[in-house]
């Protein structure tokens, strides 16, 4: 498409891709006066909305729901049952998606943003090509996330070696399965088929769960996972996937330098690569999106958040900052983007979240370390809610006493740690965080504990 | 009891009454290095833990289970049923109860608080007497708690007139309960003998639910029980109460100047005075514990917490963080007790919880005010949780943007109320809570909506 052609119509910011980055990128625009259109080739709300966040976070509450009645019981609930029916749960997901991706067609247009449903390749500096049209743009945010990858094993091919959009698709529980990972989307699909019935085996290639979370919160995740019926084998390679002759996969692994085959009736991988195919990157002279601080590419004008940039994965949050972000420079401000604000979150049950430095990057960032610990079951609504795994750890500064990360394994903990976002963002020191009054009896209020445990005056603890 | 009888100790702290606040105040004192004793009359943990806040919290829990079986059965979650059988519960209770009264004696002694166990009271100035001993100290801090008060209407001294902690103490749900109150305890009440099957009637003098929250928090609670089995009669008053011809109490009701008579197994009341008598007020000349701002009574050397002081009651976080600061004060610091960073909680569901000022609040400090609004409907946690209503306001100053109050209506919400603790100490602008990053997929994401909602520019509501 060259430059001859006729352009359909000209806006202050054209964004691609309509899911969280895309969507806040676009509704930020126009808020600031600007005249915006947003590009999507396949749903709005984009991956995190209709494959990934809603649904396995939907899965994840019935798990956590399923898991309470247990404690339910003990509490005095009479006749609960809590067998799950996938067919319910997975047409409740498809009932919710359609309703929020209604909803944030809806958003859109009411916020005045142009929707050009299509796919949208650049076409040159400031071009964005969708379909037959041509548009121009003064400033164009790559919002385009990533696309399904494939393991690099051989035999990855296989029909049974699938990705989770698959396992939507299908909308059954397979009776065995084996996870290729142990980060937080892995060990969600992980909880909800075992929750099902399927027998799920866990292989992951690092030692520990929740690779990227301090250590401390995988190694107490794999404890309160004991009783699970879930199989972990970590520091585990696949060596090869071939059909079984008696239907499903043979799966080579190598665990410990042994190898073994075992029979799965699905392989699930979460492999992702930025969704460059087709983006036209080559008309602006670019091989990928790689950002600075800013957010802006190398080219002047062309912008991206999200999993497009390749940095920090799978955190639809992490997206809509960097959309907020995008858009007001795109318009003319000078913001920086800190990963190191945006929490890390698993809803695994008990759930996982952190935000800011585990206790190994704060020690390779330099400085004295201090840390403090706090397990939750030493506070009564740990005991109330019958979880007795999990556990508050704070990272600081032991010279100005700076608080540089929290860490929790608890319920809510993907509701608490919005404190421990606050407080990173407004550079608390443990001392503010050991003060602060937090309500009794909660979960959070262990935060407050965990810094007093760091500063050596623990009120609750021994 | 005398200045001439022999004094069998000296401490640098005594603390009367091993509460949250008196346990807090002991502990802290130890931590700067004092030689402390803790004088306890009945239990171990005192009110809160024993009467308060773990029973409600428990009940509480048990009540969000069984709501939580609706939407697990939504969920595709078969079987679940959901009666509750409060003898279980009520041995769950005792067993909880137990449990960390015996925690909280172990941590004391770990501590190395000698712990006196009898009534403590004053005998003049730096003396305290428990049974025959006389103790000396140089300083003192009272945190003797609330006791029972009755309510003022006649036959408030009927057997059928009783307080929560009578109801503890019979272990039954009664068929039928005139619950007076509308306050946190009051509700939390209500609604777990209505989850059990009592036919309950809440009588409020306030004309909304939860007076003391923002009162749109009250205004949605009652929006969200509109199909709870609960009467409500707010802006109403005892008349009378009287033994019914059938059993139970015949009570009359004055409802926008009209009377009623209606028959009821029991009234609940939940008053609540200074727990004053026998503490030997008058061997020091005072008649209330009133304190200033660093918790000092008229008396120096002698110090007041918790619910004793008369000021914010109920809240076992506020007597902590009060407890530790008069301990920092009686050993020689000069800080000041903010009670506007303490949040107010609810466990109700959904939960309301309640920290810095409400709108009212803030415009009657003065200055113009500003308030954002987020229905937590809008983000997919609350459809995911089935959690249709529910919401977050905000209050911030409009001159500087100071973030002024933080107010939750939402599962989850003493969790996420922390988020805005740290806010609010931490001074917050309502432009720093619009950019923070808080998890997606939660109910807390709600927090920043709401700020953005008071600055102007929505990213997820219309």
């Amino acid at each position: 498409m060259g430059s001859e052609e006729t352009v359909s119509e000209s806006y202050d910011l054209m964004v691609i891709g309509a899911g969280p980055g895309g969507v806040a990128a676009a509704v930020r625009g126009r808020q600031l006066g600007a005249k915006v259109a947003l590009v999507e080739a396949v749903h709005w709300g984009g991956f995190c909305l209709n494959r990934a966040c809603v649904p396995t976070k939907l899965f994840a509450a019935a798990v956590e729901r399923r898991r309470g009645l247990a404690t339910a019981a003990r509490m005095g609930l009479r006749d609960v049952g809590g067998e799950i029916d996938p067919a319910a749960l997975f047409a409740l997901k498809e009932e919710l998606v359609s309703y929020f991706a209604q909803g944030t067609e809806g958003l859109l247009k009411a916020k005045g943003v142009t929707l050009l449903a299509g796919r949208g390749r650049l076409s040159g500096p400031g071009r964005v090509a969708v379909g037959e049209s041509l548009y121009e743009a003064n400033a164009v945010i790559l919002a385009v996330g990533a696309a399904w990858g494939r393991p690099d094993f051989p035999g990855a091919g296989l029909a049974g070696v699938v990705h989770p959009g698959r396992l939507l698709e299908e909308a059954k529980i397979p009776a065995s399965a084996l996870v290729l990972g142990a980060g937080p989307w892995a060990l969600e699909w992980a909880q909800f088929l075992a929750a099902c019935g399927c027998r799920v085996t866990v292989a992951a290639r690092e030692r520990g769960l929740l690779p990227g979370f301090d250590p401390e919160i995988g190694q107490r995740l794999r404890n309160a996972w004991k009783n699970e019926p879930i199989a972990f084998l970590t520091g585990c390679r696949v060596v090869r996937a071939e059909e079984h002759p008696e239907g499903g996969l043979a799966v080579t692994l190598s665990v410990k330098d042994r190898e073994e085959t075992r029979r799965f009736e699905r392989a699930i991988h979460f492999e992702r690569r930025p969704g460059l195919e087709g983006l036209g990157l080559e008309s602006v002279g670019l091989k990928d999106l790689r950002v600075n601080e800013r957010l802006a590419t190398a080219v002047p004008g062309l912008w991206a958040v999200g999993d497009a940039t390749g940095c920090f994965p799978d955190l639809s949050h992490g997206a809509t900052a960097m959309g907020v972000i995008a858009a007001e420079n795109a318009l003319g401000a000078n913001r920086a983007y800190d990963p190191r604000r945006v929490p890390r979150i698993a809803f695994t049950s008990p759930q996982a979240a952190s935000v800011g430095l585990s206790e190994e990057e704060a020690e390779e960032a330099g400085g004295e370390v201090i840390t403090g610990t706090a397990a939750i079951a030493a506070g009564p609504m740990a005991m109330i809610q019958g979880a007795a795994h999990g556990v508050v750890k704070v990272v600081g500064d032991k010279r100005y006493g700076e608080l540089l990360g929290v860490h929790v394994l608890s319920p809510f903990a993907t509701e608490i740690i919005g404190a421990g976002v606050l407080a990173l963002q407004m550079e608390a020191t443990l001392e503010e965080l050991a003060g602060a009054a937090l309500p009794h009896p909660t979960i959070a209020e262990s935060l407050a504990e965990a810094a007093r445990e760091a500063l050596g005056r623990t009120l609750f603890l021994p």
